[in-house]
């Protein structure tokens, strides 16, 4: 079951030529889970053919604009396709009454359940979870209360190995078992460790959004060893006094906590508007850590 | 003083393929007013280097998201852009009070001064009045209290006749009030009648926007004359039912009322997603109103 993250913007608090406000949507076997919603994200969809009746959940990081003000639109948009699905939008406290307040000055009654979930809390928190996936909030460090985002697909069946199973005549009815994780043991009592039957495990796929935040160590505990952490890097470090007075990070910083926390990539994103070039964000960021890739609308990303 | 008027977007609830949300912009020597904001304005301003700050009123129709969602994100933009100038926004009760509970969910102090005005009543009621231009609101008839406005450039000074001046002596020292329309005595007690005197007057430079209505015929009075008439066609006729039902207009209905209301020219806009091709707006318009143009983004006009 592949997982594809789009980007859909990567332009901090002000839209800028060719960048558009935040937004990032995670494909799952036809489930999409969308993280920030700011201005114009329904028109990325639509440009990128992402298909909005298959959002299921919404996660909010904060309540500035360029995280929110593409929420109501959007949810509109679905209202006026005949979205009959629920849809679930977590975020923090306050967000169900404003939403309400829009469609009630409008005389708008959505046509489908929605269900808000308040994010709160000072640590790691499971959110979310199904067969196919978990996704954990945390709280970040911003100018007002904001949480990321971490999520991670359940485990794959393991793949048995076949000339082994073969070899040792293991009857067919035991494979669901050994596929998930179960030692075979035969009719004579000899047990057969799981590992030896089976290929060595994949790593788990996961994936952490992180916007916006200021620097902070603790964040790196939060998202330790994940496959793809996204970390917001508003401005470079030639500019890290702005980002301490604004409370976000610069690439550096980023590089730093994707180094401390063992992940395998670091996606950067959420550029200020003063930069025009964004490459001197990988540039910065690659002594600190080396597999960076700078985020840019309509970039997918296999993880 | 030129007045020039751009269109931003014009499809209906829905964004289409290359058309955007609701959004008129009218520029009159430095000074712009803005007729609705639908979601993705601010980057329509942006495309069209239109100036934000210029912006000094903006007149919402009615709180369909489509005429609306765009203007938090707007208001933020002027904020981080550091506006300090006032800016005074219409439309129907109850703006002002989801506006500041938006901000105060973020905690954002907006650093320029808003005003907000109620628009309100049954019949044409003058809005705005200064030195340059008038504005007037009067009701539309749509699935929520919706108005239309009228924009009515102040009449321009009047030109001398540069010949008859020369012929007749008059003395520099009266030219303003003859250009004010006053008559010439000399100092024999001769009069010389303004019209004489002066170029024949040229038409008031006038615009309204209509959007959303269903067709009521009371509509003509209000836009009597006017010089651009921008009337919604969020239909073709052969959908003429679900304009009744959803309480819009149709293209032909549209030219009806221009012809009516005995305009110059008549702009459509405001057109259903269903359509990806809307010459047939044109051509169905045509019939009753010869002088109509569609509205497109980007599309300038000078009145």
């Amino acid at each position: 079951m592949p997982v594809k993250l789009s980007i859909l913007g990567t332009s901090a608090a002000l839209p800028a030529k060719n960048r558009n406000l935040s937004a990032h949507l995670l494909e799952i076997d036809g489930h999409s889970l969308l993280f920030d919603c700011g201005e114009g994200t329904q028109f990325q969809l639509k440009k990128y053919k992402k298909k909005i009746h298959n959002i299921s959940c919404i996660f909010i990081s904060h309540f500035h604009g360029d995280h929110l003000f593409g929420l109501p639109g959007l949810i509109s948009s679905m209202h006026l396709l005949d979205r009959v699905k629920p849809l679930t939008i977590y975020g923090p406290e306050g967000l169900e009454q404003i939403i309400k307040s829009i469609y009630s000055l409008s005389k708008t009654k959505i046509k489908y359940p929605i269900e808000f979930v308040v994010v709160s809390g000072n640590t790691k928190v499971k959110i979310l979870e199904n067969k196919y996936f978990s996704v954990y909030s945390f709280p970040l460090k911003h100018s007002i209360e904001t949480y990321g985002y971490m999520f991670e697909k359940a485990k794959d069946l393991l793949n048995i190995k076949k000339q082994f199973v073969k070899s040792n005549k293991i009857p067919v009815e035991w494979f669901v078992k050994i596929k998930q994780g179960e030692d075979y043991i035969d009719d004579l009592g000899n047990v057969f460790k799981n590992k030896d039957i089976t290929e060595p495990e994949k790593d788990i796929i996961s994936y952490a959004y992180c916007s916006d935040t200021v620097y902070f160590e603790d964040l790196a505990n939060w998202v330790k060893n994940v496959g793809l952490l996204y970390h917001e890097s508003t401005f470079l470090n030639e500019n890290k006094e702005d980002a301490k007075d604004k409370k976000h990070s610069t690439a550096q910083q980023a590089a730093m906590i994707a180094n401390k926390a063992g992940v395998k990539k670091l996606l950067l994103g959420h550029f200020s508007s003063r930069y025009t070039d964004v490459s001197d964000f990988e540039k910065e960021a690659k002594p600190y850590f080396d597999n960076v890739i700078l985020g840019k609308e309509g970039l997918e990303i296999n993880l």
